[in-house]
């Protein structure tokens, strides 16, 4: 279904909303904590939920390399291959493939490079992008774009944003082509399945994604096919634990499915837009007013987190953000620290992902309340107090920083689960906070509050 | 309190039992998982408590290098160390030691070895040993052993099993001094702290630890203040997840808590002595006599599963075991295959140790009703079955092979997490199936199957 959001309130620029998503409602702003290779890494899907992600993303890049899309399509897409109910947003591979510099060639048909995980020649054009996002089944796909390195000069940033725009109607052209194709294609293999409640995809059948959503069909074959099943599947593991006296639940994947049968019952969702420009004010806007023609159902800021300063970054916001359409969602990718989530919100951001939380997790650095804690740091070695006191998390109820500090000397795996644990819920804990204050008008005043305690903390 | 065995029924020499401790009754025959350095590697304490985990195992060897003891004592002991609530037992650090081979010298008053860790100079005698896992209050702690090397001639076999029952007197000896002297110090360190139920540790004091058990004291001390706090916590962590929302529970563990107070509410408790002998009989037979004049409440066979054949194990079980006190547990140690645990219970054992079901799982090997299976075996990247189609852990219920075959080459730590929850249900399990099996009087019959169908599928 196209993604479609409901704006409940304002507080300034800042905006407090309801996404809703084929897998469910996002509640904006929100943050998407990174599912690379399909895996929240050290996280069971359970434990997402626990902790409030109503949204991962997973990592177009990395799946279509490791275990390659044709895999995940087998299941029926990324949420019965990592067993993830909620929403995904999937990247177009493009923020990846640019990262590796030397090895990767760009032309107008797309990019090559050589694959970091076996040395073969790989093709991504954007047409590629959408082929590997629409066997993802992903309810939020991304355009491939040329993430305009920083600095650039007017005229790189041009070039760069220009070729990201054609791009970005190739992207839009084939998405809503191979969907309304694979519409039809599942309305054939549904027509030999009796049980089955596919029909074909309503959504993509609407010429142009007017924003037209067409109830049953696709959305019906969810309720009452996969989600009722996966639904109770998350149920029973949750409350029951994994001890043998749990109810066996009844499996939504067997060997026995047809690959078409499987993919009937999860549509994909709607394609996001990207504005590029670098840091230049006039190309952003000129970037933004070209993919506004094509009717994308939100919109993502790219190119930002790129080592620009933080003031280069907010101004680009500042003069970007007003003029995108109020009733999309905005996310701004690859941000960021909490306090850049902070500073975006109050310009009107309302997505974020960064895998900041969870890689942090693993290096040992934790968040908390007055800064980041290294626990390697011998300071902690006899430190009976949890991470942070004010922290009501899983691993600050249980465990202490001796304790966790002993983990990450040992290199043990729970170590890693334990901190992530604290790091995300940090997160989805600011995000809460956020929307709290957004819903009650105070947003100014806390973040105010919040962002001059940040700087304190790190000076 | 004194370990204290009820057997419930016996089947031939199978028993089935209940085996109290101070931190809860285990049912016999029972499985301890390992947590060498204080985890279940990859697991949390509730994830262990749901797979019907009822004791687990920790290291003396790895714990005294890493954190070292005084830091698991300045926790009040392992089990707060590790939030894990339910009985620990912990081994001497003999055999780890002696597994250095080349790194450690034997002599009369003990180990010397270099640490593997930092290269420094350690010394493990049994006094020491005792000091470590007084330190870590476990609910058994082993007596130091020389663990006598495959194959080994009868006067090789006789000095090593000789220093043994030696060592094994030394550490009785120690471990019921030390554990008086400490419960001493603890009624001082109460005195002074108006609130604490801390009362003389009533089990030390009886001389020679000739059984009595005394109610009140610890007991009380423990079920109202600790425990309690720690089933809350339990309760909380598993029914509500990591979420926000879960009410936090009064936390157990503060920076303000002294170490002697800490100490008080979690009491050590009993030593089990360990037969050596290697594989002659007399000298086994011989140094079962010589620890049953020092009345340990539990005994455990050590020195197999060191490279012999399965016949040679057996038929030291089956010359020792029925001459071993009939009221008292018997230990296999580092036992073994889910063959090996069976054919051992039949000849009359109701304890094992083996880190086969962790470790197999982070090497992608998976025990199922019909075999192993090596997950990172291409067969499986399209295999859409779980591990094992009779299984009812939550892998088993919720990821395909494909998926975890992803997962395993990508290292992803939920790979590890998904492979070691359905190794310890496989393993768990196999010791619920045995322990129905007794209590209807079939264990023979059901063996007979069960042996026969595992030898096939290794053939």
């Amino acid at each position: 279904m196209r993604p479609k959001l409901e704006v409940l309130k304002t507080d300034g620029a800042a905006r407090l909303g309801r996404l809703t998503l084929t897998h469910g409602v996002v509640e904006t702003p929100a943050f998407m904590p990174v599912g690379t290779y399909g895996t929240v890494k050290a996280m069971t899907p359970e434990e997402l939920e626990g902790l409030g992600a109503h949204i991962c993303l997973g990592n177009t890049f990395h799946l279509m390399l490791r275990p390659g899309a044709d895999i995940v399509d087998l299941h029926g897409g990324l949420h019965r291959f990592m067993h993830w109910s909620r929403p995904i947003l999937t990247d177009s591979g493009g923020f990846q493939v640019f990262s590796l510099k030397s090895l990767r060639k760009i032309t107008e048909e797309g990019v090559r490079f050589r694959s970091p995980i076996d040395g073969s020649d790989v093709r991504l054009t954007p047409e590629d992008s959408m082929d590997v996002q629409l066997k993802l089944r992903s309810d939020i796909a991304m355009a491939l774009d040329d993430c305009t390195p920083y600095p650039a000069t007017e005229s790189e940033a041009r070039e760069s944003m220009e070729r990201s725009m054609r791009w970005a109607a190739r992207s839009h052209a084939h998405y809503y082509r191979e969907r309304l194709r694979g519409g039809r294609d599942m309305r054939a293999a549904a027509a030999g399945d009796s049980g089955a409640a596919a029909g074909g995809d309503s959504d993509a059948a609407v010429a142009g994604d007017s924003g037209a959503v067409v109830a049953g069909g696709f959305g019906a074959g969810v309720a009452g096919g996969f989600g009722a099943d996966v639904a109770g599947g998350f149920g029973a593991g949750a409350a029951g634990g994994f001890g043998a006296g749990a109810p066996r639940d009844s499996r939504a994947i067997t060997g026995n499915a047809g690959a078409a049968v499987e993919n009937a019952d999860s549509p994909p969702g709607g394609l996001f837009g990207i504005v590029q420009g670098g840091m230049h004010t006039a190309l952003r806007l000129a970037s933004l007013e070209s993919l506004m023609q094509l009717d994308f159902p939100g919109f993502a800021v790219g190119g930002l987190a790129v080592g620009e300063p933080e003031e280069e970054r907010l101004r680009v916001l500042e003069s970007v953000v007003p003029h995108m359409p109020a009733d999309r969602p905005r996310y701004l990718m690859g941000v960021g620290r909490p306090e850049d989530i902070v500073a975006a919100v109050l310009r009107g951001i309302d997505m974020f992902d960064c895998v900041m939380p969870t890689r942090h997790a693993r290096n040992g650095h934790l968040f908390t309340s007055t800064g980041v804690i290294n626990i390697r740091n011998s300071v902690h070695q006899t430190d009976l107090g949890p991470i942070d006191p004010d922290c009501g998390c899983y691993t600050c109820r249980n465990y202490t920083r001796s304790y966790l500090r002993h983990l990450d000397r040992c290199n043990e795996i729970l170590g890693s689960r334990l901190n992530t644990i604290h790091n995300l819920h940090f997160y989805l804990d600011l995000m809460r906070t956020i929307r709290a204050a957004i819903a009650e008008g105070r947003l100014t005043s806390w973040a105010t509050g919040y962002l001059a305690s940040r700087k304190q903390s790190a000076d």
